[in-house]
């Protein structure tokens, strides 16, 4: 199997320095956790500018020129629930190290992002939901299958289709852990691609306790088959716990010295 | 699903002195690390006293009877290969906190161990082996089946056979950690009790590497199935790694506390 795939999430317009670095176009901070992620061993930088709102208009077409003349045509994950800027940031996108991710569509509202991708040749992220959270793994299935058969009639490879199986929060829904874990399984066992954001499931904990919980999900998930996920890769317990993963599915081979590589 | 089972596998004779309170049926060194145990959440001790040796004669018994007169009736795993051990051991344990577990039978030359376990109403943890490593899971399964149908045979309740998946190592069987993950996954559909020396799989490595190889294994092979394992439950990391998985597989309650509980 190939190596886990890391979309770092660090660029994001929550955190305040972002936010007005962004807003700013300022440079600096967003080189920085730009690079930070990627001497940690992520692949993709997810690049996420939130909503439409005042003064984002070419905010992704000006972040992906900045990163990918920085680092070497970096691939890049273009994350906001504006659509126009998804597709203004494509056609400044070099492809050379990747095809581009759009982040994300899901089987309802969102379902247009699936076109966008299909009408660029891009990879797409599709959540396996319709209105909120799926109430079963039935539900998630039919989404994702849903998705697909829209995604292929459109031209789009299914192995282009990210599928995020929703992971939820332990703190309220603990007894649906293992049903996100079975469905992940169902996805590897149709050779479908998949991602998600996992740090999900340890939000409302003890600050201390997150990363020990991701990192175990994380190992988890990947014995299950996930193939990529939007993380913090410059966490060093969940770092770790990916590299480490991928040794015993076999996806990387072992040296003593793995966790430096 | 019950909680993860740990069992201790701190009181070995291979530690040299164990070895020599062995020898000298001295109790101290023994109850010491059995105290660090409980202490740390081990279910089961297991009290290892290699194979027959000048002066072992008894050395069973007066394990278990200083074991569970110190710690209220501690349940015990009886780990040797003198079988004249197990059974005068057996004879002097006290079953009120859970029924012996005779360590370890497999589908070979220790088939046998299976008929002490049956006659002595004991649990036995079955290597899924024959002669060496399963070279594959059909030799794991078959073997499995085969050690099931032996021990029902002699009256044994199938819960009361614990198979081992026998985990190997990650230095030189990379390969095979899959399949071995993949087994006990099948061990647990089949709605059958688990257990194995994890450690195992880390073998050779830096020592710094093995408690994050060991705390990732358990963690994918707590959601594969696996109800339990002959680990070391004072290192720390693996510790964290049972709680945290047997949280996430919903095992136990959800606290902010959990990882002090």
């Amino acid at each position: 199997m190939a190596k886990f795939i890391m979309i770092g999430e660090n660029i994001h317009c929550i955190a305040p320095s972002i936010r007005k670095a962004m807003d700013e176009r300022d440079e600096g901070p967003i080189l920085e956790r730009a690079k930070k992620q990627l001497d940690a061993g992520a692949t993709y930088l997810d690049f996420n500018i939130g909503p439409k709102r005042k003064g984002s208009e070419g905010l992704m077409s000006w972040g992906i020129k900045l990163l990918q003349s920085h680092f070497d045509n970096v691939p890049i994950a273009l994350d906001t629930a504006d659509i126009d800027e998804i597709e203004s940031g494509i056609k400044v996108y070099n492809r050379s190290k990747g095809k581009p991710i759009v982040n994300s569509a899901d089987a309802g509202e969102r379902k247009k992002y699936i076109d966008v991708a299909a009408a660029n040749e891009a990879i797409v992220i599709a959540l396996c939901s319709k209105e909120g959270v799926a109430s079963d793994n039935d539900e998630r299935e039919a989404c994702c299958l849903e998705m697909l058969e829209h995604g292929m009639g459109l031209g789009l490879d299914a192995q282009d289709i990210w599928f995020d199986p929703c992971f939820v929060v332990i703190k309220g829904m603990q007894e649906k852990q293992k049903e996100v874990l079975g469905f992940i399984r169902w996805l590897a066992e149709q050779g479908f691609a998949s991602s998600g954001g996992l740090s999900n499931v340890s939000n409302g904990m003890p600050k201390e306790l997150r990363p020990i919980v991701n990192s175990h999900m994380i190992a988890m998930s990947i014995a299950a088959g996930l193939t990529s996920a939007i993380v913090n890769p410059c966490e060093e317990a969940l770092n770790k716990a990916i590299k480490t993963s991928d040794i015993i599915m076999n996806n990387s081979l072992y040296a003593d010295s793995f966790l430096e590589l």
